[in-house]
């Protein structure tokens, strides 16, 4: 969320929000600014959404999403500088969870360096910080050993690889976009623990939180499907610090 | 201070930070970036020095010394997004003060809208740090009425107007280089509540703050004589918190 | 034109561009990159559509819009980098004009300095590029004095002050909405030479360019209409190249 | 040369000028400005040295070394930005010489796709201009056979691994400091045709240009001892354009 620009407007904000427990908030690396991050933050307090950070490799042209090689000092600092950014924005100057975005978020999932990095930089700031990251990923036991509360999320609108990892958006059918296939995807990992991967296989998904996007067209149909698929499902939505409480 | 950026280098902060007990660190808006950011700080840490954060304009070509017409809500999330990033990188997520750069600062000398704006920007973030702003400037009565701590700042090296406001670097004589002058000055603002206008009046001067530059060649020799000086007239210099407290 | 930034789309150049003769296309400054030059630059070569710069102030968050005081030495230079970027993505390296946008459009008006620098920089760049510059404005004297050609522009859907000086975007009123008005006005003053003020006093108007905003709600069917009702009135619309030349 | 930006000062410019016959000016997107460029644009010309484009990937924070995933048209785009911004600064818009900087040269040199993008840019803003490019590189023979003028370069100080690719700036020993060294390397690349890998292979170097660093410490004085060893050897140096004229 909060991933307008300037007089850019990106996303459908506004509805999602309600339908969704807790938000990731651009931080100005990738998108968002002062403006937007204010915006943001009111319209998530307002909605009783837990707030949470969504820091970013500084590129703003590629929305973060091309891969840079920054050194582990580079990303620590670059997390902890838009995390306290995010933070001074909130009522309580706390967040409930810190998720990073786009090509760091991905690059993280491959590489140990980074992701102890992003941990360090969470833990420093503030160790009641829940890190968000891939289901089944290395990342998720790394941070575990560093003492990081950690919540395994999985994407309702993403294609599965074998090993669990996503299909990168480059490649066709990574992204799905009919709200019927979504939802009931969605819901078999949610109750199942199940998912079938883009080349087939049967596999296992445990998780704690589902990630939707903001700014995909039907992102708001597809946020209120869910939502009421998965409470007639009998499933409790809670902000994470809910849930690992 | 903090005021390098990348591989640019500006300022001599591992020497000057020997002789001041308050810094104020540039917060990527005008200069510093991450890395700088956690160096500066690590650096004031080990030297003791209280930290503030020194927030500009988003212009960093011109140094944020260009003015710029910016909204009240725009500069107030401007302040707030810098000082949570520095906030970030301390060890009690804390800042002593905060002092705006450049054009912003003065700016808010002679802009209401500006100085309320940077004002709440600080007493929603924390409530304790404190202003550093113009000694004799309307801005200093404006945050007091809105219940800041304020510290009254006069500077070492730049010359006087006759209403105690600084002449604008646009004006020869504007910065003072001899290190005696200069010595003097301060010595006579600091004891005496006295300075010369650049016009040649002689006006009052009331202050708890008196700020080096730590980028202009010679501010090394400045900083250490400053010291030596002050103290030899049984001048206690403390920390802002120390002195407002 | 042209004033898309990365991921993110404003305005409806493929609809416009099928009913205007000149574009000016954003060059990095206030909005567009690289990517988006390229395209648009491609657009309007596929529509027969003449190209010059937009040229801006560096503020991309604050879309240009943002008054900054920049040295005429910056200006000179900002607008030969910007201008110079554009042309390379041209077929011919040449362009048409250029078009200062936003704040440095409106600085330049009641700037001589600012209106100089802008002129040189186009002078030395290609003396053959037309510079559009606000009907009555002093900016246009100074640009013919320096041998420059130049275009005297209207402004479709913007209000006009008694002296012929737009209205503030700041004021309401400014910016006119309602379709069938902004056909009304802008037939007048093309084929009458007359206005009427926001403050009701009648005003002549000589212009060789109307400008339409490519980004307002409505802009494709104000730009269709425009053209339609001109040319019924038997305006002939015609690239500033082919008016001027 | 010309990596200043805003406020800070990076190289000895002024100094190294004296010394060479073609500069290697950036850009914007990893170091300097508009204002540095016409200073640098305008020294080079007083001293009758030849004016080349240094584009790179969009990183100044990173100094343009930090490897980044863009896509071709990205490539090939930015490129065309930076090359026609620095063109319009020149007296007769025109440029020797195209060298990619930093993390876009060194990726160039292995990624056959972002080579070719460069090539193409150049191509289609001036074919005239030469592309400067790493000896013995895969780079040269795409651009060669796509009708590019190409110069084959070498580093005066950078050490080679055996397959004459530079030896990484992560790597102890890849940038060497001693002048003595330097200049008997460069001596022995130049007039035998060889050099030997940090790996202790004595290799074949066909070559153009050697490329010295404007910012390294004892740039100047490498530099003069460069011009005058290979002077005293009988080696002409001359600007790109007329050895390969």
């Amino acid at each position: 969320m909060g991933e307008s620009f300037g007089m850019y407007k990106m996303g459908f904000d506004e509805e999602v929000i309600k339908h969704i427990t807790s938000a990731n908030i651009a931080c100005g690396f990738h998108a968002g600014d002062p403006m937007w991050m204010r915006h943001t933050v009111d319209l998530a307090l307002r909605h009783g959404v837990a707030i949470g950070a969504h820091p970013s490799f500084p590129d703003l042209n590629g929305f973060g999403r091309r891969n840079m090689v920054v050194s582990a000092d580079e990303a620590k600092n670059d997390v902890t500088y838009q995390v306290g950014a995010l933070q001074a924005f909130t009522a309580d100057k706390k967040l409930q969870h810190v998720k990073p975005h786009g090509a760091m978020y991905n690059m993280a999932v491959n590489d140990e360096s980074l992701a102890q990095a992003i941990c360090e930089s969470i833990l420093e700031i503030d160790p009641d910080m829940i890190l968000v990251a891939l289901a089944g990923s290395r990342w998720l036991d790394i941070a575990e050993d560093m003492g990081l509360k950690v919540a395994r999320e999985i994407f309702a609108d993403r294609a599965l690889n074998a090993d669990g990892t996503l299909v990168s958006r480059s490649q066709p059918g990574s992204v799905i976009h009919d709200t019927a296939e979504v939802v009931e995807r969605s819901l078999r990992m949610v109750t199942e623990g199940k998912a079938t991967a883009i080349t087939g296989e049967q596999i296992d998904v445990q998780a704690d939180s589902l990630c939707l996007h903001g700014d995909t067209p039907g992102a708001v149909e597809m946020a209120a499907s869910l939502k009421r698929e998965l409470e007639a499902a009998d499933v409790e939505i809670l902000p994470l610090a809910r849930i690992l409480g």
